[in-house]
């Protein structure tokens, strides 16, 4: 068995980097792009890939290009703050598809961004930036300005202050009027965004909210611009939103709260 | 910084260890149920748990118990196997599900079991023992027959020749019986059960097929007994089936290869 003696602590995030390089876009990587992504020398790869490999964590294809393993996915599925909330809501989400047959979208907060955790979509449907496991700004999403609503007067301050790039000639990146709509969401617990992440796409959202009163994700349904009436589709958002925050505890009287 | 004698490949298969210890019903655990479920050292576990958690492949609870973060689930979404599978069959599986109001299921076959990939419920529907990243018996659930069946002469004599647990008084355990099923299913592409899994739950099940005419993954609806026709729930199972199947390449006159 080799001996190395870097210190255990280097091994671990060693490892984590190697895993971490496979992304969004980039899921298949040869050996050399692991080597290249990660700075890390061919052989330390290479004995890492073939561990990882054994344990299932990695899949090697016929190609010879390495992926992401089926016991990490199964892994992956036991993390707490998507996949309890994903399964709980998705019934609402099916049945949100089934009336609106639009994309339906849960996501939750992650630092500055909106991470979605479940995407349902008709095979016909407009194409849309986003994905799941994929990322939002909270700026200028539907389900994104649900989130940063209810993030706390720190996270407010922060995003506001910070670069608010614009996506769109519609983009609302003026902190002022940005204050002012964070606001309504608060009083309503909805935001509705018209082109301002994609041209030609609408965003009608809803919190949801736990049993302690505090906002644990947004429900959306993004539409064509002008397919609908929003009016017509607000109403069952929302009462999906109601549906699956009465399973987390919530009940009507429990008072949303400040993060 | 602290240096170790051990050896890095002891490292990273201690690190893989650790986080195989999260799995179903066992998704939250403390420092001192990690310790005990891998036998490692206290101060070996406590280390590398740090530093997942600042890594944020774990996550530590307001009552101090780990968990998997959000990091470890964005990875297993890119697992080639599972998640592009499902975004692609998600939208059929919606409409199965908008059409039957009845669980719908899709599968894998891993080893010598079938992984559950997806699956959709009514929020009322009845319970069933399988969840998302559970694993199913290939002998006797709907899509563990049509994944078996299509496993290729060494996965069904390793099943058949193995043990054949009974997990309710109707499971088919006879190797004979089981040939005649799969034959039959090889021909249709298609089973049904009857109660052999869980009393009062039957099941409809179709193949997946690719361009190359290799199965790769198994659709089923489960119903309660005597519920419904299976002659009634079938044709649309097999043809949202057929419509995955298209998406991935497969087109009538794809002859279905043996694994």
């Amino acid at each position: 068995m080799p001996r190395t003696n870097e210190p255990g602590r280097t091994v671990v995030s060693r490892l984590l980097e190697l895993l971490f390089a496979f992304q969004p876009g980039q899921s298949s990587l040869s050996l050399a792009e692991l080597v290249r992504k990660t700075g890390m020398p061919h052989a330390t790869v290479r004995r890492l890939v073939v561990e990882l490999t054994g344990a299932g964590a990695l899949e090697r294809g016929e190609d010879g290009r390495y992926t992401v393993g089926l016991r990490l996915w199964q892994l992956g599925t036991l993390a707490p703050r998507t996949e309890p909330l994903r399964a709980l809501a998705l019934p609402f989400m099916e049945d949100l598809y089934a009336a609106l047959q639009q994309h339906v979208q849960l996501a939750i907060l992650e630092g500055r961004e909106a991470v979605i955790v479940e995407r349902l979509s008709a095979p016909n449907a407009m194409d849309l930036v986003s994905q799941v496991a994929g990322r939002l700004p909270l700026h200028c999403s539907g389900v994104g300005k649900v989130l940063l609503s209810h993030g706390g007067p720190d996270l407010i301050e922060e995003v506001l202050r910070g670069a608010l790039p614009r996506y769109t000639a519609r983009t609302v990146v003026d902190p002022a009027e940005l204050r002012k709509q964070i606001a309504d969401c608060r009083r309503t617990g909805t935001a509705v965004i018209r082109g301002e992440l994609t041209d030609g796409a609408d965003s009608v959202a809803t919190r949801i909210v736990n049993g302690e009163g505090v906002v644990v994700a947004a429900l959306s349904v993004v539409v064509r611009s002008d397919s609908v009436k929003h009016q017509a589709v607000l109403p069952s958002v929302v009462a999906s939103g109601l549906g699956i925050s009465r399973l987390l505890g919530w009940r009507p009287g429990v008072k949303v709260r400040e993060r």
